[in-house]
């Protein structure tokens, strides 16, 4: 494990150069054909076997055998960017107009490259066998997780471990959470369909206007009446729009908005109440809708065995100083899919820079670079000790 | 007609002392026995024919045949009293603990009593017949104007007409109204059936105090939005009930309200678009419901040509200073039925007193009683004149 | 009074005639100078004095003194058009791209020039004096009415009438109201400022989705709950737009809408209940909110004495066969400033076409012709006879 | 350790005889004087030192000392019953009519008096000292803890150890919960001062149950909206009261319910936002309020190490099947109180009878009593095992 540790130190100038080669060339999620070329060229310069354009898309996976026997660990990166523009003024700033690296996909596939590159070197000591995935276009569902998982990348897979560089958890610091730890981003619209008419003459119409304001007031029940309060669930109504003339009743509403849930069941359950109150408000008003919902990701559920074993080691790595429960986060993950088809564990590297810490997504998203390191050390580590676990 | 004034005046004292008899010896709706006999009695003496018992309650019917042919005329006063506890002091109180002409229905009966007794004194002049229907059961639905009408108290009836003393209307003021001038005062109840349970697991129950808020908020669209500006209409709910320890929610919540409006089709659409949001409403919230709507007396609906012809006539009256269109009332009055049934018009007789003026139905409630003398004399003013109407 | 109406009745091709020319060239609110030139054109032509540009506008007064002295009657025709294409094919349909007399305003301007022409040619035979007032801008606010009483027109002036020509009256019917006709048209604009955020995290938010639905929903209650039900009154919210990605909590909401009333003293109370629940509603929700009322025309509100000469003249005019009571009409109309200053009324001449009945501001809007005659009779002999009112 | 159990075993019998006698002599809070004589009783005989009426009410405090020096250990029973009339058919049900037993609270006292015993017959091997806490009043806030701790009974206390016997969760089975476990259960009462009046006239009323309606409707927000999702909370109206006959509007509605939460600034802010939803609401409505917030006891939160501790000793006592965690429960508990002043954890020991389970506060509940002997060994283990923790 020091000789893994060492090697991974030495090799994290070659780390940082990776992670800013990306970062000045991001490409948007199921679009990053170079990006897939640059992984494989790795590997192919390495003479590490790998696997690319899985699933019909830019995905790639490697593979380090060990010397002896042993369990099969999966370990996986995902490398595609967003449709944002960068303002962060440094030598490495994207050069592709509008398209950023604001949520550190590169720093995790320069982590995972340089990770495999020392394990690779130490294969004649390793048990079992590690396989590098490689996935693309985890920002945009439904997302490259999924297409991945079909094409195979997880048969003969005993166990796998992620991680996300997190730009607001203090740099050191290791955050874990047993069980539900990422939500499940759903997203839907509602039309209300009214009868617009003059607006002096409300009788002869269906208020569209006071239907979805009467739909929008009702749906805050489901949180607050409808779901348990031990579950934790957000339904969000982000726009309304009944666009009109100041003296005519609109003949429609248009809603958007988002459901965040951590369980399978209370998902389904908030869906089938939407519905049942969009329904009776509509019915209460002789009116008529359409209702349309796009689940996302499933919720990220974390393993308890690999979880706690990733939080029992993590407090062992150098440079590690706290080691932390995760609070539960709102936003999506498809490494969900992952989970659901084998044990593992997702956890957050604390990536916070000095100076002032932009969340995800932002155009000033940025992160110290050190933590690649401590990511690729816990990695690694999680890797390596799960051969020993029962 | 100056021969009508004058013995009408003639006579005011007698009216003066049986409406103070009648006041200190009311009788609630459907009992009013003695009040029943105490009328007859009063045709008995005259001579004038009559009969009693009509429609199987207390209602008396006499006629006065005029020497002439002519149309016949109903006038009709009712004659029940409320159960309230009179709070006046003075000689001629209430004497029934807990009863009280409240409403003016003694003097009503006063003023047809002794207009009877000089149309009877003056018939050889007259041309037609004329038929004096005291009506008991004003003041409690169904009423009792339906089953004398049911009883054939209108056959052969061409008008009729009706005055109430307005306790909060000038002395000396006659109002009018053409068209609708009284509510159809409905009522209604309605169950919310949720599903009670512990106050910290809403999501076990259906909050039948959320459920029934809604229902209340989204009642108010009716008047909004549902019915023409133009057409005048009330939905109250005034009570709400769903009673419960602190943290216990409740299995049910109950209403009860009011609808008052002007026109049928609106009273129709009102309690139509009132199941609907009530069907709608507990739809959203998984719940049922029992909605029970019992209509109230018709609107009060006033012929136009009577109308005008006792506005015309009015101000002719002497003792009348002041002729105004009456404002809509959100009361009902049973007159209606008979207004469905025959052409004619209600009017209000000013009958303000000195000092404060109670509203009727008030335990202070009294009135000017001079306004009784005006009231016969505009009555017996139409009565006759409406012979020569074309 | 038959000379006028046979006068009138000779010059009914003029009349068509002109109103032909001004339909095909139409002119917007503020904008009427070639119809103000071709107005005053027509007096100087006649030799009837005149004063154009009164108010700084393309207003024309007109005056026609009788040989013997009396009172001083106004009438009043306005005549801008609208911001509207024309789709009548007609042979004297508009010239203007986008612009169309589609509210009869033309008509009404070749009924009063006619008429003016017929008294003028009589006056030797008339009493007092009669005051053309030829308006503009009566379809935008703040009104051409308005500028013009401040420029003195009503001046020694004893009583006003004016017509509206009304496409789904029937044509030879004459429509009149006493008292409250047509609303004050008052439109608002209210900006709800919130706080935005992360659509799953709404307790970092001030929600404008939710506060907004709340306001509307709450506004329902001005008419069903503060406002007397006698007193005709809506509010209407038209449009609502928050407009925002599905998972991002929206910064603020804005809504415009209109208010209806036919009383000042229910349209400050409206104005008052509104911002009132409006600041509640914000309070609740600690947010902030702008709101802007924007005072239309006033109520338009008949003289009774006036209303019931026309109502009584009307009848005996050739060519009306039926005279009712209008209903309330909910569009505004600034003639009501006129009647805040002198007697007078407003009525409506129906000029239903054959065929179908397009309503005022319908592309298709049309009107048949021949109301222009029965407009012309009714003003006339409102004028003249008001010279024998007492 | 050994020992500890099997002297504990060999005193089983007198648990539940004790347990039993307790059982049929149930007092309400703050009147338990039999039972705090008995309590005290029980010391004398042994010869154990102890205090009563502590705090002012029927506390006792008992001490068993260690033959060597080591660390104060404290651990609580409550003993108050519940006004409720046993509906259990048992030789040793309540004689007591109308109250009952019905928490186990009987139990929990017998289980500490028996550990006391047995401690002190071993308190020559043992080292620190012992404090048993037998606290009244844990049913009826504000409670018993409070005034103990300000009696001074953790004076000195180096750790705090509890448990009560659930009768849900199944026998053998210890649940734990390191955090927030049982909530602040808060009531509130809120007064809608309105103004009441005619149903058909709101314009001259505040309707009560309007503004009430909307009150409720508005609260749901504080749970939808204004909480964090990962913050359990819970807002219940339980009770809508306003009485009222079907046609007169409320003066006034009184609402009473409850609020459940886990986190001291959640409860906070909570009781903010109810306020400045209840102000906005009225002032929306030109109407007044009162509202009372009564705070229940604290969040039960356990700290980290001892719970840990807990759980692992758990999985290790003779009887024990399965250590779990526990789930989030919307009950409160006064043991709270200690935690905020010292170490400690309270844990569930579960005690489902078998048959069906009743809750607790049932007529019907009981509890499996070998649970008591499970209770003692844990509590007796985690208390002398303390004495090693660094």
């Amino acid at each position: 494990m020091e000789q893994l540790f060492e090697k991974l130190k030495a090799n994290y100038d070659e780390m940082v150069s990776i992670r800013r080669y990306l970062h000045m060339h991001p490409e948007l999620s199921f679009q990053e054909t170079e990006t897939g070329k640059y992984i494989k060229g790795f590997y192919e310069a390495l003479g590490i076997p790998y696997e690319g354009n899985i699933g019909g898309m830019n995905g790639v996976v490697a593979r380090v055998k060990g010397a002896k026997p042993g369990k099969t660990v999966a370990l996986r990166a995902d490398f595609d960017a967003l449709p944002i523009q960068e303002e962060n003024e440094v030598p490495y700033k994207s050069t592709v107009p509008g398209v950023m690296h604001a949520c550190g996909h590169d720093a995790h596939t320069a982590t995972l490259l340089v990770l495999a590159k020392v394990l690779n070197e130490i294969k004649d000591q390793l048990s079992g066998e590690y396989v590098m995935i490689h996935q693309p276009a985890e920002e945009y569902a439904p997302g490259g997780a999924k297409p991945m998982i079909d094409a195979g990348v997880l048969e003969g897979v005993d166990v796998i471990f992620g991680t996300h560089l997190w730009s607001t958890t203090p740099f050191s610091t290791i955050e874990y959470r047993v069980g539900p730890m990422m939500a499940a981003p759903d997203r839907f619209e509602i039309t209300i369909q009214g009868k617009g008419g003059h607006g002096a003459m409300p009788e002869q119409t269906k208020d569209a206007v006071v239907i979805g304001s009467q739909l929008v007031t009702n749906l805050q029940q489901i949180v607050s009446r409808r779901v348990s309060a031990a579950d934790t669930a957000v339904v969000t109504v982000a726009s309304f729009i009944a666009d009109n003339a100041f003296n005519v009743i609109a003949d429609d509403a248009k809603m958007t908005g988002t459901v965040r849930t951590f369980k399978e069941e209370v998902q389904g359950k908030i869906k089938n109440e939407m519905e049942r109150i969009i329904e009776g408000t509509c019915i209460a008003a002789d009116a008529t809708y359409q209702f349309d919902y796009q689940y996302g990701y499933p919720p990220l559920v974390n393993h308890e065995k690999e979880t706690l074993l990733v939080k029992e080691l993590a407090a062992t790595i150098p440079g590690v100083t706290e080691v932390r429960e995760a609070p539960l986060v709102m936003a999506g993950e498809d490494f969900s899919y992952y989970l659901q088809n084998v044990p593992g564990t997702y956890f957050f590297t604390g990536a916070k820079p000095e100076g002032e810490a932009y969340p995800h997504h932002h155009p000033k998203f940025t992160i110290d670079e050190r933590a690649m390191l401590i990511a690729a050390k816990t990695l690694g580590s999680a890797a390596i000790n799960y051969q020993h676990v029962e």
